[in-house]
């Protein structure tokens, strides 16, 4: 089956991506919309007459889930309407008998208003590539082991701040704040920070909640989870480096993260699941995976448009199945709207490296890019992470982008 | 003034206190309450009769605020509202003439269901005690300083889980999870905790938001914050020690926070007022306060109906208004429903600790309760966190009870 819908066969958003996002057309309330190549379809006004064609009274009822200002409410619906939604959506898109009904609900992708998709419950951030904990280590602890003790024994994570996760496109201010004072001991300074950068991730959003007291095993993700995106967590390094220890980082992310305004279905990834990078030593029971539980995707950082790394989610170690089972198995509840990210992304080789940090291991080793050395943003910088994957259809399917521009300290 | 409500005055919640919850009476809709002696006020139905009689239009309408299953309408609203409505309640619950309209929507507390008064927004957990940081750094660092070098220089703090946060009286189930290997180098013990712990804390619930990009000067505390309520952040210290290295404690703390059903207004808490600690060396410009920035509130901790520890909350280094400045210092913005919490409260005697990690110094000194010896939180266990302060009318004004009750793991 090919879409009907000019120019998106063979597109980064063909038949085979549908992701999810909410979009307002100009100057009406946010709803529900899918992506298909270059255009955003509402899909509530279109599923309003699937009720009588397509679905007469045999599924679940999908207008008044996506008749929304986020996507929670089809979220919390659960992996059967997910399934349902998307056949319908391949049938509604695919099939040219509906062209003719669906068309002038067909807006396109540049003349609309794209929102934060997802009312953000809670997020957590892990720490999932063995290359970035490594780099981060030997960077922030020269004088201990590059890996934690508990770095091979499980998925380390943290909770971030829900309420500043942003969509792209979302400009970001320069934080302030403290940084280490010198050797000769006076006061923190205090300022705009210099060592601004970013971290190049994939996010999991959460559908269906759990109860508190009770896990979930690692076979359950694709119950839960119901889709990705791409995510920019903002990070300050002199904040961070004063402020982390011993509990971990706060100001120094809490300022902004960015999501694309696109859900990705898990289901558009399974041609792109791959193996896991072997485990040694093997995991807990509780952790143990398919050992296709990893996924293939390329992501691209780009710097004011030009590509500065291609950071492979395929060599992640720890599965997003693994941290969702770690993430609950002390009984904590998910619930609708979670969000968790995989931490930075980065490869084996430099040019893969999810960070700026890394890229400049630390701003001693500059990078260059716009035809000059680069080491940490600059204010008016524009950071664009883009991620494609391999599809049903045997093309590329691309992730939402997450784009930010950094304005100056207030 | 004194409140015609029987029993209620002299009682902890006379009219200088005045907290408020979400309650349902037998089998009917949750709705906001107010508590006076041992009844609870249905606020919103007393409100839509004060409508005609008491606000004839010249004030903000309270009817629809409290008309709500949970406050964050209410403490949207802000300062300015918060501040009619305790005027309006003091005139209600304290003038005869309102009495026999009101009586009907009085409900004994122990007759009404009480539910999690807040929708969390985001939670954040702080580290202000410098005699808990003393200790516990002593305990999980004994090699290193116990105060970490940033510790007098910013209020440590970090993200924990909203989605998990309790209402009073919920049963709390034992976590399990990895712990530390032992020094033969095996895989990590998986299983119930065997180091479970309250901390006695107090809470801040942020009423008026804050947009993105912007700060609370200290001086702006009150503006956005309404009320507190005691916290338990419980903790498996097992799970803790072997987890929150380099990021920060996680699924050792992620399982169960319990906070009362009962906000009570700083309003309440004028009288409560007191010196901060000397702070040396002096914070930095953004974390300047008021010198009456802190609070004399005693704390008890119960276990199995025995008090086991009083912490004194007046011992805090870092003051209320100083986290909330470091909190948003980056630009991070607020949302209603936010929740801060002061972390352990210890003070300089053992009796005055606020965790078992603390008052058995790590199991190894075991603390007498209920005639034997004890370390740890054992199944069934019931803990209890009490807190008084010293009100406007000259006795004690009481905030809301915390109590969880231990259950086994699953």
């Amino acid at each position: 089956m090919s879409t009907w819908v000019p120019g998106a066969a063979g597109s980064l958003f063909d038949l085979d991506n549908l992701p999810f996002g909410v979009f307002s057309p100009r100057g009406q309330a946010a709803r529900v919309g899918v992506r298909i190549g270059d255009q955003v379809m509402d899909a509530g006004a279109v599923a309003s007459y699937g009720r009588e064609s397509l679905q007469p009274g045999d599924g679940p009822d999908l207008m008044p889930l996506w008749q929304q200002p986020s996507l929670n409410a089809f979220l919390a619906a659960g992996r059967e309407t997910w399934d349902v939604a998307r056949d319908w959506l391949v049938e509604v898109l695919g099939n040219e008998v509906h062209a003719e009904r669906t068309r002038p609900h067909l807006y396109p992708v540049g003349e609309v208003d794209l929102h934060l998709p997802v009312e953000v419950a809670d997020y957590v951030d892990f720490y999932c590539s063995e290359q970035h904990a490594t780099n981060v280590g030997r960077m922030f602890r020269p004088d201990g082991d590059a890996l934690t003790p508990n770095w091979k024994h499980l998925p380390i994570g943290y909770h971030g701040r829900a309420g500043t996760i942003v969509v792209s496109g979302t400009p970001v201010q320069r934080p302030s704040g403290q940084g280490r004072p010198s050797a000769d001991g006076g006061p923190p300074p205090f300022g705009p920070s210099r060592r601004l950068d970013i971290e190049a991730e994939l996010a999991f959003v959460v559908g269906t909640p759990t109860d508190l007291g009770t896990s979930v095993h690692t076979s359950g993700f694709a119950d839960h989870v119901f889709g990705v995106t791409p995510l920019n967590d903002w990070s300050a390094r002199d904040i961070q480096a004063w402020e982390y220890v011993p509990l971990g980082p706060f100001l120094g992310k809490s300022f902004a993260t960015s999501i694309s305004p696109w859900i990705t279905p898990l289901a558009a990834l399974e041609a792109a699941k791959t193996l896991l990078p072997p485990q040694d030593p093997p995991p807990l029971p509780y952790l143990e995976v398919d050992e296709r539980g990893g996924y293939d995707i390329d992501f691209e950082v780009l710097l004011n448009g030009e590509v500065v790394s291609r950071p492979p989610y395929a060599s992640m170690y720890w599965s997003p199945a693994q941290m969702l089972a770690h993430l609950t198995v002390n009984g904590a509840s998910l619930r609708t709207g979670d969000v968790f990210a995989s931490g930075t992304i980065s490869g084996d080789e430099r040019e893969q490296r999810g960070s700026f940090l890394e890229l400049s291991w630390g701003g001693a080793e500059p990078f260059t890019a716009g035809g000059r050395e680069r080491t940490f943003l600059e204010d008016g910088d524009e950071v664009v992470l883009r991620a494609t994957a391999l599809g049903a259809l045997g093309g590329r399917i691309g992730l939402g982008e997450v784009s930010g521009r950094v304005t100056p300290a207030l």
